[in-house]
């Protein structure tokens, strides 16, 4: 069933969110004070029982220097430095067990999946827990933590993280830190954007349904979580929706996709109420760089699945090469 | 409809929960390093609108000296010091606004309601933040939030507060510290047990269908939130459900209730699913002190509402008077 | 989630509802006649438990002069006659207990609050019986009670009693006759438009999120109950669909919001599905008096809840000076 | 899934529900009060468009000698009089199409098909209006409506109805008063068991997962309506339950069945929520005739259905012969 | 609630789909060669406990010759042969009993009442199976069983099936071949049309609520079941939305109607979401023959029930006289 | 939430399923006839884009001698013959993506995982069709398709196709014949179970959550599907209980593990609705081989997941060293 607006309509959209005039600068300041604080990513050998693919538990310095954690999942017995590929999780899970998702790695990739701060309990384990001095009055979820100012708003957390794994991911030995892509689906691919916006080392993305993407339009046409969190919260809070709202624009994707320079190789679902189709094209229309997105009519939030993984790999071996 | 055991087995219950053989000490300690760090409430009038009642926001030292919010109503032009109810909220809600829940202050009682941690945001509003170091990984909302360890674990900074919240009640000048009783309804009821507990002013206890009790029992015989979000939680966490069952220990109000030795008035709804009326029996009959319990034979976990306030008052006036 | 028309064309919506030729005639004559059979208040004292409030139950003379009950509370000590609020209950619920609903005493009003007849056993006791002799098939609740006449519809009861309500209040030596408002929230907001329409002695009136407007755009473009009442009642009476809506057409808020002429501060939630903001409007922009309405704009059928107080407090004391 | 006593259980259990002392008594007087307000049916060939069963339409007199609808169905062209059935309707419906359950008259029976005062919306339709002078605050539909006396309950009429049905139907042209049956399911399995209970003219009864037995045991064992309405009420009346169980203990299907001499026919679904299996064999072991049940071991509240009819036509041949 | 297009914009929408250039060819061959493989029907009288109304027993040859049931039922003791109707089933179900429906032989018709194969499961009984060699992977029910080629496609098989109905009416002794119509509602009202359309005796048709109309666009305008389960389909086999929506093609109710030239009798619910009043439309519009269609403005699928019988009794009397 | 027996009650369970007497004659027949049909594995390299995994498209001759289809996963450059694991899939489900579940692969097994006929659209994918003469009326999904005999149920086409998927690995290059596991969750456990009892190659079984056990307990325990199919049929066919409960005894995992010898590693969710705990027991304690189970205490029905995987190959590598 569709509930949004047409294709036509969708391919033509602009994102109503207004991206602040000091986003950039915001964004620059955050993670160079966060990069000034980190150290060196440690890497520790995992017996995950595989032997074609070796796993790495990796912590790094993310956000505020706080240690962040990942997979890194690497296949057995091939010569480094590899082509790599930074994953980000999607909402309420983790970086799950040393052996999931292994189609990268098994595909020839150093793979880095990244730990998501604070969440890694709703369908995938984490283990990386969300620092942080004062976050308020906050609705179940983290969508509405720290809402009340972008210096405090969960998601400058976490998309610093998501950068700061760029960084990481090139310290490491296995890495080839000039073919670096990043990859997420929902608030992996809001994670994504954020990376391809201000991790220069990042070459290519590949963007699975991306999340957080024209709040204001967004939290008026689905009733769906996480948005809907947001709108739990501004129900009792009554008086604050504007300066959630301000927060909220320092963290759009479809902002940050204004500074994404980068290929980025897109998904939709068009009958998707989580991330519905709007707030994808949303991002997709405003990302900066080269760009194809891949339409799947009848599905929801799942997208693609495996089914993109063929044109994944060939987009990752391209501009990867 | 009955979900749990007979009226009779019930009267009988016996709490599953083990108490830890430190728990005094832990609670001890932990409080004792909180009112080291404390500094005297502030008071500051508020416009209320109201004539007949006087509205106070009132700033205390909770757990870690951080400042918690409290709304203090006394009657207008009434002579002080007067007996005074601490209240504590349910689960998700805050202190909500100035002029709610008037009847205490119109009764004639200085009533202090304090805010909740980080909650604040589900179906009222509060404004006071959690501040946590390290909470890890955690399911939404606040039942997981470092459930690792007892050291981290949320509700020992929120019982904190509530303990403290007594404290600062003795400090008001509107308030008669000898004359001091605390009121909760089901999370509010568990502060309410906890602050009975362990801080020595408080005089009497009206618990209300009280929440956080007999922990291994209840996660097994309800999928109604909040209870449900630990067994979510475990249910991702697989390997931790022993380190989360001993820290949920020392926080279960079935064992802390046998450290309230003042009179204490209870409710239960029989058909609750949210807080299992074997859970909430679990505590009465560990309650330490002199008790009662009115039993709501057809009500769920909003019991007795206004229909308790009869009751209350007499109870009030008698033991604080 | 917005599901109705955007704000711009709610603020110039017309309703679809046609006043019946005879609408006023219709009214007067019910009025009257009702009137004519009424007798003088019983106030009698109740002991609320309460000290800075005085509560009376009221019985005064309803539609066919049949005995309507309501709480009468104001402040203790204060020399009256008083200005004062007559409040009308939402779908479902009754009166309440005599110590709820304390603010309007509590900022020096006297506050008549209305029960609803034959309903109050859904979310707050009533003891109000509705009599009626004849009033046919009907759904489940009260919408449909009666409605294959103008004569015989519940709400003609129902809208009378609020009517005589403020007859009522005026007789009351707590009351200023002169400074008499309306209010009430839903269902209540309806009753409140009655009775700004036909009771001359109101001065102003406090409309929130009113119900029972633009039925024949209403039952078309929401599932929620209670307006739903009326499509089942319609999905098996498929030949009386004329009659029936011919009937609600004397009770339409929006109709009769044509007849109001006084103040009116009106609210709206626009994720409001129960009564949905084009039916809001409806009435709004009706209204014939003086009016303003608060847009909250991510709140659905509970609008602005206390957060409303402090406005309402301000235009009760601007217009009953 | 069973959510009931096992059927061992079922066979040997007592309703927990107790007679009044006065129940006969308080029926007798009931019944003969009406009886002395009634005047002969009146009958009206209706074209039905059918060629081989008549259809009239059937003004009886009811409780209080209030005029009830029924629908008289006999095969076309047959002599009379003829062996018959007075059937009763399921909660929420009415007497439907005058061309709907054409089964007993198609197998030879005169069948007057009782309407159900006041109800008749849900999910077929009626004509039949409830007039009652008094019913107090009611939860939506019947089953509370004047729940606080025996007096001024709705099942006190209905129930009157159903017995005077029988009266009417022996004044009727095509009957023959001395073969008379009952049917009913779920609420019309009542009807049929005070039929059977209080008219004499009764020589056996269908009664198919009969409700409004062992109203205390039912009120805790299931959630579904409509017997959730009366905890719907109990929940905000808190202070009646004592008067309202005293009320629907002379209701009680499981004791009127204690007065039903005839052979009685019962069906029972093992999987029924909406009259639990234990509420259902309340009133079949507590049913005085001679008497037999048919399990649906699999089924839930649909029963048997149409697979019963054979069995029901044999019973009815054997019964009425 | 209305959920599709207003009224005006129904009765001039044209359907979505298209219908292939060989859609005639497809179902002249596909009847032809089932045709070529049938013999006589095979009638057994069997006893249902009616007097009024005879059952009988039918076999006939459907899809591939295969073994079809139905009962066919006659007024009792009238001389043949009979102005006839063929009926089919709604989704889910089968003929059901011997003794259910009797409405259309109680009026004088008979009426064969043809069983679906494979279904009879969901809410009344069937006895024929689905035989098919070979129908791939499918989502639970039928929707999708084979849909990957219109010579595999279920519908190929069922609506087979319903033109060969006629055929075998026309042997029955009790049936007048000159005087047959067809009758069905949702998937029922599908197959009526098919037979409409490919069967020459048929002389006009009772279409209720028909399903199957104008996939396209169905699939994308509601979630519910059954044509969810396209969708549900699609969502996994991502590949191959082409080759099953090109298959569809040829069972469209909206292209299929465009070959039927008899009086057509349709009926519609503007509250419909399991077949939305724009795909009934889509059908209606593209009808061939004469038309007129019932507007039931406030049901949903349930559409007009026994409601719409005199209307069809007139039709039925009107165009088989 | 618990809604099963005590774990100590789980623990010496007996399934009340009664094995016929001729079951084990029935499966060797129905093995052998179907062996005697089958011709050796087609085996098709697929370009998966993987380079450290190859796959294999693998089409073996199943019940009937019927294609059914299956992947071959193999690590990249390693010398056979492998350890195998044949792997079955849950309910719903079919082989999915080439490069889905790589675990056992990249563990250095052969890993053969075979597809659902029939299923395969309702979370991954399938390619295989169920061909089947005669089936029946049937509920929507597979679990009553044929369930009037157990020559025409759908899982005796299954079952078999599950026993000659490891008739075909033997078959393969890179399967060491000697060194066969077999593995499955829920239906697949099922799988697993059925081919531990009848395919004498199999070594050891991974057999998780499984499904199918103990029918006439799990169909009154759970109204979760599929096990709910059954009922849904049941409360259509309510004559044939006995024929459908005779012919599930064939087919039951607790009568099948009576036959199974080789070791077996199993697990249970405590908090499973769809397989509860109480039919995961009898099958784990029917198993005739050494046994052994992990308990997840606070796990539905996704049981371990990947956190059973370091156990997992332990068991594997022990048992096919």
């Amino acid at each position: 069933m569709y509930t949004d607006l047409p294709l036509a309509e969708l391919q033509s959209l602009r994102s109503s969110a207004v991206a602040p005039a000091d986003l950039e600068d915001f964004w620059r300041t955050t993670i160079e004070e966060s990069r000034a604080l980190g150290s060196a990513p440690v890497v520790r050998r995992v017996d995950s029982g595989l032997t074609a693919i070796d796993v790495f538990d990796v912590t790094f310095s993310g956000f505020g220097g706080q240690p962040i954690r990942a997979w890194l999942r690497v296949p057995a017995g091939v010569e480094g430095p590899l082509p790599t590929v930074v994953q980000y999780v999607g909402y309420g899970g983790g970086r799950g067990a040393a052996a999931d998702e292994l189609q990268l790695a098994a595909a020839g990739f150093a793979h880095l999946h990244m730990d998501t701060r604070g969440q890694g309990s709703g369908w995938s384990a984490g283990e990386t827990p969300d620092v942080a001095p004062d976050t308020g009055a906050q609705a179940p979820g983290v969508m509405t933590r720290g809402i009340e100012s972008p210096q405090t708003y969960y998601y400058r957390r976490l998309m610093t993280d998501a950068v700061l794994a760029v960084d990481a991911a090139q310290q490491l030995e296995q890495v080839d830190g000039d073919r670096i892509a990043v990859k997420g689906g929902s608030q992996g691919g809001a994670l994504a954007i954020a990376a391809s916006a201000f991790a220069p080392a990042v070459k290519a993305a590949l963007v699975r349904v991306p999340f957080l993407a024209d709040f204001p339009r967004a939290i008026t046409i689905t009733d769906a979580y996480p948005f809907r969190e947001i709108t739990d919260w501004l129900r009792i809070h009554r008086d604050r929706a504007d300066a959630a709202l301000a927060t909220l624009a320092y963290f759009d994707s479809s902002s940050l996709a204004l500074h994404a320079h980068v290929p980025g190789d897109f998904t939709v679902g068009l009958m998707d109420v989580i991330t519905p189709p709007s707030t994808v094209y949303a991002a997709y229309n405003a990302w900066a760089g080269e760009k194809d997105i891949t339409v799947w009519s009848y599905n929801g939030h799942e997208g693609g699945g495996l089914d993109d993984l063929p044109r994944e790999l060939a987009f990752l071996r391209n501009h990867l090469a």
